[in-house]
C-alpha cells in the first residue's frame, strides 16, 4: 500500500501553498476579478483553467476586505442561472414531464456559479481557498443577505467534496507532526489546551486518545476532532479527566469510553456535518483495539442552560415557580459552589430544571433546544445523566451552573433512538434522568425505554 | 509531508475490498435493494447510512445481469424529483424570480437519485463501485434509454467528486508495485503490451516515461495514463520507437517529447474529461526536469479514416475522383505495403486526403470526424505532420492504411488555438499540412497561421 | 512512525547507483587503486574519505577481471596487520597481561584491512558494492588462496552489519514493486520460477505468503526469503503445492504452513547467516495472524542422496547390500517411477536408506552429511517425514530419487533439540522416520524422543 | 523508493520500546545476569538468541545503579579472551607469521565480549539499550577502571554499527513530529532553546534550517544535529541571529550559511565522530538547494578560554604580562561589558590573548588546547574571526568572556587545511587573526596562508 501512501502526499503539497491566501502579484479590483470569472466560465477558461482560477484565488487574497465583499457579492448576484433557458425549461416540462425534460430543468435552474466554483477548483489548493472563502461569506450573511445564493452553492459542492467517503480517519498522538498538533491546540472549543504540556496531557498516556477527520485537499489541516478517555466509570466532572497528576489507567483494563470534547476546526465547512460519522467510527476503532470497552459516552457542556434559565425567569408565562425563580437569581452570587449547603440547596432545584430544559424544553421546530443535546440526540445517543458542579471554569458555570451531561452511545439502539427522535421528536432518557423530572411538569414527550440489563 | 502520505493510505484500503463486487451475503431482489434506497434516504439512512449502503452494493455484486438491470431501471424511475414539490418551486418563481426562489428551485428539480448516490458514497470502496454501476448503465443505455437520468446523475457527481484539483499525477516506473503495472498492462488500448518484458520496454529506458492519472477512491486503479518517448526528433513512424533492441537516449540530449500513447482506463468515468488535464502536467513536468526539451508533439492514431474513405467512395455525392476511389478499393488488396511503386502511387493519393479527412471533413456539429483529431485540436494542439506507413499494424493499416498523425502542443498557442477551435470550429495546420492540400479541394476552412519562427 | 519510514528511504537511494559498479569515468590500474587505498587509511582520508571510498570502488567497477583480482591480492597481502606493532603487544602481553594490554594485543592483531573496508563503506551505496566484491573474492579463492585473508576480514565485519537487529522482515506480495519482485524470481534457487504468471501463483493466492529479509543499506535487494503455503496437512509431494489449477483455501481454516523454499539472495553474504532467524520470525508472525496454525514444517529436498548413495556403492566398505546395490544402479534406467511396481520395490529398499543418510552419514566433523538436513536439524527442527516421489522434476530425481523431507518446527523443542544437536550431535527424528530405519543397520545415534501429545 | 520508505518503519519501532529500559518483568541478579551472559554465548544462545538478549537488557533495567554497577564489572572481568587459545596462537605466529597465523591471532585476541554485545544487539531495540548501557559505562569509568575494557569493546562495535554509511541526513523543521522535536528542545547544548516558540523561531524563517542525523536502529533519536542561519555577512554576535523579532532574509538572497550550534545527542557514543561528516554534507545540501551561497562558516563558542586565562595568570611562569594579567582579574568585576571605555581596553588586551589561545596555546600532544577549536580545525576549518562581546549570556561571559569564533569551512582548503593540522599541527588562520597576534609573541606555529582571492 507505500505506493498510494506516497501517491496522495502531493495532493497535500499542493494544497499547503495557497492556504492562507495573499500570494504576492498584481492588485486587482474586483472588477476584474468578477471578468476574469467569466473568462473562467467561457472557452478560454477550458484551454487554461487552472492558471485563472490560481489567478481569480491568489488575487482575491490581496484584495481589502471591502474589495472582498465586493466581489463576492458580484457572484452572488451576476452568476444565477440563464433565466430565458430557465424559463424554457419550465415550458417544456409544462408541455410534457419526461425524465428528459426534468434533467434539463435541473440543468436550467442550477446557478451558473455552480460551474464556476468547480473550476475555481482547479487551482493547486483551490479546495482549501473555497472553504477559506465560504468562511468569508458567512461572516458577512448577516449584513450582506444576498450572499445566501453563493453560500448554498458553495455548501451545495461541498456536501459533494466532504462526503463522508472522502474523509479519513486519523489517531492524533504526540508523533504526530507539530504543525498539525499546533492546530490542535488552537481548534480546541470546548476545553481550551493551554499549551504544549497542557496538549501532551492529552495525547500521550495510554488512556487518553484524539482521533481527527481529515480530507485530501485540507493539507494538514484536521476538519473535526474528539478527544477521548479511558476510564472505568461514567465520570461525574472534567476535573479529574484533565488533572494534571492523575495516574493513567492501563487501557486494557478500561471499560469506558469517554469523549469529553469535540471541536470543528474550519468554519467555512459550517453545516456540513461529519460528527456522528466522526463518533461512529471512533467508537469502532476503540472497540476493535480494546475489546473490554463496554460503554460509550459523552461528558457533555449544555451551553444554554442559564440563558433559558434567565429567559424563563423573566417570562411572565414561566414554568418556574418562585422558588425556582430565587434560584436562578442566587446563581448570580458569588462563592456559592463553596458554600455546601447552599450548594445542596440549588442542585434540588436546578437539576430537575436542567433535566426538563434538555429533554423538554423545545423550539418551536420540535426539536431541543440545546445545541449539544440536539447533536448527540440526533446522533441516536441517549440523556443518561446530568452532572451537578461537574464544570468549575467560569465558561463552564456562566454558561450552566458547572453542570454537565453524560449522552450514551449504545450501538444497539442508535438507529431506534435516531429514528425516535428525527420522526417524533422523541428525547430517549435513562430512568435517572426521567426521574429526575418526575412530578415536577406534566407534558413529558419523555420516552420510557429502560436502561438494558 | 510524510503525515499525510501515511493518511491517504487509508482511503485506498478502504476501496480496495468492494472494487470488484460480489462479497458473499444473502441473495435479494431488486425489489429488496430498491426498499433498502428508500430506507438509506430516509431518517434511517441517517443514522445508519454506512451499513444500509454497503448492504445495497455488495447485494447488487451478488445480482445476475438481468436483475441488476431491473435495479438500475427502477433507480431510474423511481426516484426522481418530488414533482408537487416542483410545481411549487416552479410558482414561486413565476410570482417572485429572487435568488432564494431561483434555490428552491435548483433543489426542488434535483433528483432525489443523486442524494441516494451521494449516500451510496458512504460505503466503503463506495466510489469504485458507483464508477463500476455506471460501466454497467453505459452499457445497457441503448437497450434501456431510460437509463439516460441514471447516467445523468451519475456524471454530475462524477465531475464533482473527479474535479481535477483531487487528481494527482504519479509518474509509473518499474519501481511501481505489481498490481498497478498489471493494470497498465491491461488497460493500454492503442498498442498493446504483449507481456512484463515488452512493459518493461515502456517503463525503464532512460528515454522513456509513463504517467497516470489517480484518485484518492480508487485504490490502486490509474484513470488515464499516456506513454512518453524522448526523442530527437519528431517521429514518423511507431515501430523504431517499440522496437525491442533500440539503443536509448540519453534523455538530457533530448529535444522532443513523444505522446505515444494515450489510455482511458475507466468505462464508468467515460465522458468525464481529464485527458487534456493529464497531458498539459505531463508537458509541465518534464519540462521541470529536461530544460532542453523543445518540441511536446504526439504520435496518434487515426481511427475513422478508412471508415470514412468507404463511405465517401460509396456516396453519390462523394468529394472523391475515379482516381481517388480506386486508391480506396486497392487498399483492400493483399502486399500493396510491401510494393515500393505502389506504395508510392497511393500515397500520392491517400495522403492530400487524410489531411482533408482529418482538417475539413466535419459532422453536422461543425466540429472534425476523428475522435483522436478532436481530441488533441480540442485541447489547443496543432495538425502537425501527417506520416504514411507510420504503423504496419494490422490493427492500424484496416483503420487508417497505417497513417499515423503527428498533434504538436506549442504551449504559446494552445489558448488561442483551443479558442479558435472551441468558438469558431478552426482546424489550426501547420503549413506541410496545408500544403498537402492545397489545390485538391475548395471549401477549406483550415487556419492559416504559419510556423512560429 | 511515518517520520522514520521518509527517513530511511534515502538510505537506500544511495545505495541504488553504486551497486553494478562500473559507474563511467578514468580507467586506473590496480596499483593506482592500491595506492588510493593507502590514501584512504591515511590522514587524506579522514579529510575527504567519502570521495576516495567512491572513486575506489567506482574505478573497480570499471577493471576488467585480472586487473580486479590483482588489486583484490594486493588487498590480501598488503594490508595486515603492522608486525612491530604486534611484536611489541605480544611482548607487553608477556611482560603483564591486564586488560589493557589484551585489548593492545587485540587492537595490533587487526589488520589495517579491516579500517581500509570500513572507509570503503562510506561511499554511497558502499555496503552493496563491499558485498559485490566480496562475491568476486570467493568465485577467486580456489584460484587465489591468499584472498582467505580479505574473505576473512569482509565476513567478519559483514557480521556486525548484517547483525539481525539491523534486519527486517517484509512480506512480499502482488503490490511489491516490480523491481523486487523480478529479483525473486531471479533468485529462488529451489523450486525455479518461471514467469510473472508463475510469481503471482506464490504471492497472490490467500494461502500463499513469501517473506524476506531485507537491509536498509542494500537497496531493494533482498537477503533472503521463504516461501511458504497453508494447508490442511503435511504435505507429502511439492506438485500439488504449486499447480496451477488448485483451489486456494481459506486462510482462517489452515493448520499447517509448510516452507516449501527457502532461497540466499547475495552470494556475497555467504556463511554470514540469517536463515534460522527468518525461519523463526515468519512462525511469529504467522502465529499473530492466523492463531488456528499448529504445525509449522519445511517440504525440502535432499540435495545430497544419490551422490552418497552412488559414492556408497562404488566403496567396497559400503553399508549397502547387494540389493540396495542394485537398487542405487536401477536409479539410472529410464521410466521407473512410472513403472508402479518397479518404484514400490525401489522404495522398499531406498527409503531405509534416505532414513539412514538423513539421520545417521556422518561427516568427519560428526554432522550430517546432507546440507539442508544440517541447516534445519542445526535450528532445531526435527527430521518428520521421509516423502517417497514427491518431486518427480529432472532435479531432484538427479539429486535424490525424487525424496523430500520434511522437518518439523516445534516451538516448544527448538531450544532442546538445537542443544542436542550443538552439543552431541543427536539428529532428533520422529518414530516413523526412526521405525524407517529399525533394524536395517545397527549404529544409530537417532534420537528417542516421542512426538508431543 | 516507497517500498523502502515503508520497510525501515518497522526497524524504527521495534527499537522504541526498550528504549527507557525498565520493562516490567521479575527482579534479577547481577549473577543472574553474568550466567544468562555466558548462556547467550553458548549453544543455547544460537537457538533463542533474541528471547535471552531481550531478557538481559529488560532485567538490566530493573536493576538498581550498584547491581548494574556489579553487572558491568562482571562484564569487563570475566568475558576476555580465551587466554590458553591467544597463547597458542602467539606461537603459532611466532612459528610462522602466515596470514593464517595473524587472522588465528586476531580472532584469539577478541574478547569473548564483543560476540557478546553483537547477540545483545539481537533483542528488538537492542542498539539503542547497547548505547544507554555505554552511557552509564563512562559515568561509572572514573570510580571504575575496569569498565575500560567494555567501554572499549562496546566503542569497537559502534564504530562498526554507526558508520557514516548507515547514517541519514534529515532535515528538521515545523512538520517534524512532536517527540523528535522535543528531543532537538532537550538536547540543544549550545544556546538553549526555551520553549516551543523559541524552537519555532529556529526551524520555520524561511532563513533558519537543523539538520540531524540519524540510525535506523535509533527510533526517532536524532545523533547530532547543526543549526543554520542564512544570513548576508559572516555574524559576529549570537544576539541578532537569535532575537524575536527580526525579519527573516529571503533565503535567495543569502549569501552565507553560519553554523551556530552543534550538539551531540548521544552520551553513549562519545568518541564515535559522525560531526565532520555532518557539516560536510549539510554544506553540500545547502549548496544543492541555494547556489548563491558563497561563505560556509561557524559561529563558535570557546569554552576553555577563561579558565585557560586564570590559570596563566596564577602561573609564575605565565606568558601573560602584568597588564594583561590585571585584565584577567579585572573580567571578574560586575558590570564592565556595559562601561564602553572599560569594555574597549579589555578587548585590546584580550583579544590577541584570545587568537594566541586559540592558535597556538597547546597541549602536550601539540593540538590546540581548545575542544571547539580542535573539532573544527580538525575538520580543516579555518580560525577566520574572532568576535569581542560576541555572546553576552552569563554561560559564555564565564566561559569565554563573551568572545566567539567564527571558523570558515571553505570547501577548496579543507583537505590541505586538515592535512597540515594532522600531520604537523598547524593552525590555519586568516590574516586579521594573525595580525591581531603579532608582535605579541615569538613561537608562532600559526600558518601563513593567505585568503583566498
Amino acid at each position: 500500500m507505500s505506493f498510494l501512501s506516497d501517491l496522495w502526499q502531493s495532493i497535500g503539497e499542493k494544497g499547503r501553498d495557497l492556504i492562507g491566501f495573499g500570494k504576492p502579484g498584481a492588485v486587482r479590483t474586483p472588477g476584474d476579478l468578477t471578468r476574469l470569472a467569466g473568462d473562467l466560465l467561457s472557452g478560454r477558461g477550458e484551454a487554461s483553467g487552472v492558471a485563472i482560477a490560481q489567478e481569480i484565488l491568489d488575487a482575491y487574497g490581496r484584495l481589502d476586505a471591502p474589495a472582498r465583499r465586493a466581489f463576492l457579492v458580484a457572484l452572488a448576484e451576476g452568476f444565477g442561472p440563464d433565466s430565458v433557458a430557465l424559463e424554457e425549461a419550465m415550458e417544456s416540462y409544462h408541455a410534457k414531464p419526461s425524465p428528459a425534460a426534468i434533467m434539463a430543468l435541473h440543468r436550467a435552474a442550477e446557478p451558473r456559479r455552480q460551474e464556476l466554483i468547480r473550476r475555481l477548483n482547479l487551482a493547486p489548493g483551490g479546495t482549501a481557498a473555497l472553504v477559506r472563502l465560504r468562511e468569508e461569506v458567512l461572516a458577512s450573511l448577516r449584513d450582506a443577505p444576498v450572499l445566501e445564493a453563493l453560500d448554498a452553492d458553495l455548501a451545495h459542492l461541498f456536501s459533494s467534496w466532504f462526503n463522508r467517503g472522502f474523509l479519513v480517519l486519523r489517531r492524533i498522538d504526540w508523533s504526530t507532526p507539530a504543525n498539525i498538533l499546533e492546530k490542535i491546540i488552537r481548534y480546541e472549543a470546548v476545553h481550551a489546551i493551554h499549551d504544549w504540556d497542557d496538549l501532551r496531557r492529552r495525547l500521550e498516556p495510554p488512556d487518553r486518545r484524539l482521533y481527527a477527520f481529515f480530507h485530501p485537499q485540507l493539507a494538514d489541516d484536521p476538519l473535526i476532532f474528539v478527544e477521548v478517555a479511558l476510564t472505568r466509570e461514567i465520570p461525574n466532572a472534567i476535573g479529574p479527566l484533565l488533572a494534571q497528576d492523575r495516574a493513567p489507567l492501563d487501557p486494557a483494563r478500561a471499560t469506558t469510553a469517554v469523549f469529553y470534547s469535540i471541536s470543528n476546526c474550519q468554519a467555512g465547512l459550517a453545516r456540513i456535518s461529519f460528527g456522528h460519522f466522526l463518533i461512529k467510527q471512533v467508537v469502532e476503532e476503540l472497540k476493535r483495539e480494546l475489546p473490554g470497552l463496554r460503554t460509550f459516552v459523552t461528558l457533555s457542556p449544555v451551553p444554554g442552560f442559564r440563558a433559558w434559565l434567565e429567559h424563563e425567569a423573566d417570562d411572565p408565562r414561566t414554568v418556574l415557580s418562585s422558588r425556582e425563580r430565587e434560584a436562578v437569581a442566587a446563581l448570580g452570587e458569588a462563592g456559592w459552589p463553596d458554600d455546601a449547603q447552599r450548594a445542596r440547596e440549588l442542585e434540588g432545584l436546578l437539576m430537575p430544571l436542567a433535566a426538563f430544559y434538555l429533554a423538554e424544553a423545545r423550539s418551536q421546530s420540535g426539536k431541543p433546544l440545546d445545541s449539544v443535546a440536539r447533536f448527540h440526540l440526533g446522533n441516536g445517543a441517549r440523556l443518561e445523566r446530568i452532572n451537578w458542579l461537574a464544570d468549575r471554569s467560569s465558561k463552564a458555570m456562566k454558561a450552566a451552573a458547572g453542570i454537565m451531561v453524560n449522552y450514551l452511545y449504545d450501538l444497539d439502539a442508535i438507529v431506534e433512538n435516531h429514528e425516535a427522535y428525527a420522526n417524533e421528536n422523541k428525547v430517549v432518557a435513562s430512568p435517572a434522568v426521567r426521574k429526575l423530572m418526575r412530578g415536577t411538569r406534566s407534558r413529558s414527550e419523555v420516552a420510557t425505554i429502560d436502561t438494558p440489563a
